[in-house]
């Protein structure tokens, strides 16, 4: 009997690509708001997804430093389950609630990518780098200070797409207004079968559930951002007019569901 | 309008992660043939799929290192076009037809991963390395002649799974009684709802399809082949006890279609 | 003018592969304490070093991530100047002085493993992990706690070189006999020139000079420590009869000066 | 007794990063002729060499994807010994001589990192692909016809540095001017004892020797070249102004030695 969540199935099933659910996160971020053309961001949103009119072209720059465990002491085999990313969320509705659409995705590890690909985050790989703060002081590790400097970016295969800097003002208690929309992706999966390239065996609009959040250490401040060109990528498009406040925090949760909210193939 | 054969789906449709076939590969192999215990081999069989009595652990390990293109000239991005891949397939027979049973396959490209899981090859992330040969003679260049030594290897994670090694004996015409068999796999996409993790969206049987085939300076020869025991793998289960003949070819085919054979999940 | 610690000596002197001292380090670490063969370890010195006979075969494995800057706020350049490193250092003595003595290194970045040979570190590449904490309480993140657990690895071209556990027992104050001897390598830059391949140019003892060196967040625990057989790499010869303490703390330390103890090539 | 051609120096002498010479290699090239701003090259020149005035800017970006072994069948371990690096080469002369100027070079593996280090290439670690042909024709492999067009690319650390086209032409017997320079390059390894960090203890200028160069299969043909602007670096002030012929050929050569043609030390 072939055992595991994902291919490749196997007997003992330790062989998967991604472990069974509860997946559990924890890291550090750098997050910048920044605002781009709601002319041209419109057009990155599928069908039922509206921009918010709210904010026209609020957007979020999310860099992700993280551990992954299940149950069966992920994050005691860092090689594999270490992590980095980055994400666009757009400010967005869905029937006529806020929601965050995320467009464009990259990680830089192989069940990463899947295990995105299965909650509905369009991930490709991408090379990540954060500047990191340490528990011993040194002009090498960034400092949580007012004055405070971090930077992050991303590049996949060998092209620079995202370039940010932080520089952090106040420590805060709370993030007011800021990633509290609940993230909707697209879980997506073609056929190969001639004729049907264009009907995919999966479509879904989902709406991630996430359980046990907590956001800690929250260090609030100023950004750059740049979304480079790079040939072979469509991210530019997204690129911000205006850029508007920077976070700095730690964050974990947990991942048991998602909540289907519509069947594209119907 | 959004445009994309997978995700992530865009405007202009070049984003996505793979391009739309038909899909171009061309390359060099190194493979080793060899024999399992079928009592453990046949373990990693799907229900339908059965050991081919007529040799039974009789296996193929498969080393290539190849260049991909569809529609729009993706051999001149080789940063993200090119690929080197492992695979191990198993003689067996679906339906009393002889079949090649592709239980795991790692690949060092996002692209050519995603491809593998669309295709019904369960594929990881896996960094693999071929001797090469080149046109100008040199001590550092491995000869296509008698005697001639090439070797392989597969890691992924910092683990050595596989390590090759080919002497070359002769040149022959034809590939004889080896990888004849079209290669059948297994398209799994699961569904991440609460109650519903062993309940895949899509898993199906399915055979591959490839158009155009061409093999061409073959090289047979002796081979040797080690799967060594890695954490978090299941690879060495299927090791050589006995190992036989071993190649060298240079390839191409293309693929715009797969063949279902069943769907699992009815 | 060409400038530049190091080449390339350029223009404006920023494409240098290491940045002009001072250089600024800060970092976590996990760090095991083991007993190998003396009788093999003592191969391992070079003249006028010798094992400490107060612990033959004491030595230390360890594991470093972290970050580096030198005045040019390197740190936030982090795609460039984050490394992670792995060390093996043994008790050894110099003209009566106990020293450690550092056989082997290895790092995963280029401006890393240059800096390294400048210092008397033979650095050579390796691809490291260490299981990290974050300060979002999560089954993702390991805790600084009684029974909190860490692992670390170094693998080199796709073999594993080294495993490493951690199992945590209490905070401490202070390292208590351990790493606190000053670490002894050897420069060593060879000549091309037909006939004097064994004639070095650069042939030098050098004991490392730190400042400003903070030690913090210090536990203390047991280990777990392996080295596996690997092709071309001769690390396993020192590997661990026994192992003992394990730590993990944050570390930052400043280098601008190193002291040439012996020029071998006289 | 401790063995090796370079650090780590150890027992058996296979642990050292560099083996001893003779060093052979084979592969394949892309190379681009082009001219830069020759007020700007000139600030790249170290003192007594001198920009070509038959050529003011003539330079060339070779891109080399290659094997390399030593005495002890290195080419059968590629996952160490197979590289891919880029050079730009400068028409320079040397007391009257002409000489090709080496500024800048990357490679993407440890080895030839140190082995460039020691023949006076200046190289960093980057990034390189160039696009390839196969035996198998196919619309996935560029063939070696007229109108067969190459791609090849450089980043460092996730920074895209060079980008070049090639259309092939016409296949021709020998390269007619061109790459008919001996390379000259500086040997540079710095002291890090504190008042001593700009007084190297080895700096050489160098020309290469190479025994049993050849060089086949060469195709003449169009090229088109771009060095982005990318922070940390300072390759882009040798950017093309205008861009000549292109070239792709295969070769093979091997070191024994180096001639140093001046101390710059004394």
């Amino acid at each position: 009997m072939l055992k595991g969540f994902t291919a490749p199935r196997s007997p003992r099933g330790i062989a998967a690509l991604v472990p069974p659910p509860p997946w559990h996160f924890a890291g550090d971020v750098l997050a910048v708001e920044f605002w781009n053309d709601p002319d041209v961001s419109v057009q990155i949103l599928p069908l039922g997804v509206e921009l918010d009119e709210r904010g026209r072209g609020h957007s979020v720059a999310l860099f992700t430093d993280y551990q992954f465990t299940a149950q069966n002491e992920e994050y005691l085999d860092p090689a594999r389950y270490q992590c980095r990313g980055f994400s666009v969320l757009l400010d967005a509705v869905w029937k006529g609630t806020p929601i965050a659409w995320c467009p464009y995705c990259y990680v830089d590890n192989d069940a990463a990518l899947m295990r995105g690909w299965i909650q509905g985050y369009p991930r490709k790989f991408g090379t990540v780098h954060l500047t990191r703060t340490f528990a011993a002081a040194s002009m090498a590790s960034a400092p949580l200070v007012n004055d405070g400097r971090f930077s992050a970016c991303m590049s996949a295969h060998g092209r620079l797409l995202v370039q940010a800097s932080v520089t952090l003002r106040e420590k805060v208690e709370r993030l007011v207004g800021f990633l509290d929309r609940r993230i909707v992706g697209r879980r997506y999966f073609p056929r190969l079968s001639a004729g049907m390239h264009d009907k995919p065996a999966v479509d879904e609009l989902v709406r991630c559930v996430s359980d046990h959040s907590l956001i800690t250490n929250i260090w609030i401040g100023e950004g750059e951002l740049n979304f480079p060109e790079a040939y072979g990528e469509e991210l530019e498009m997204l690129g911000p007019l205006k850029v508007g406040r920077a976070y700095r925090f730690s964050f974990s949760y947990s991942v048991t569901d998602i909540e289907v909210l519509a069947d594209l193939t119907a």
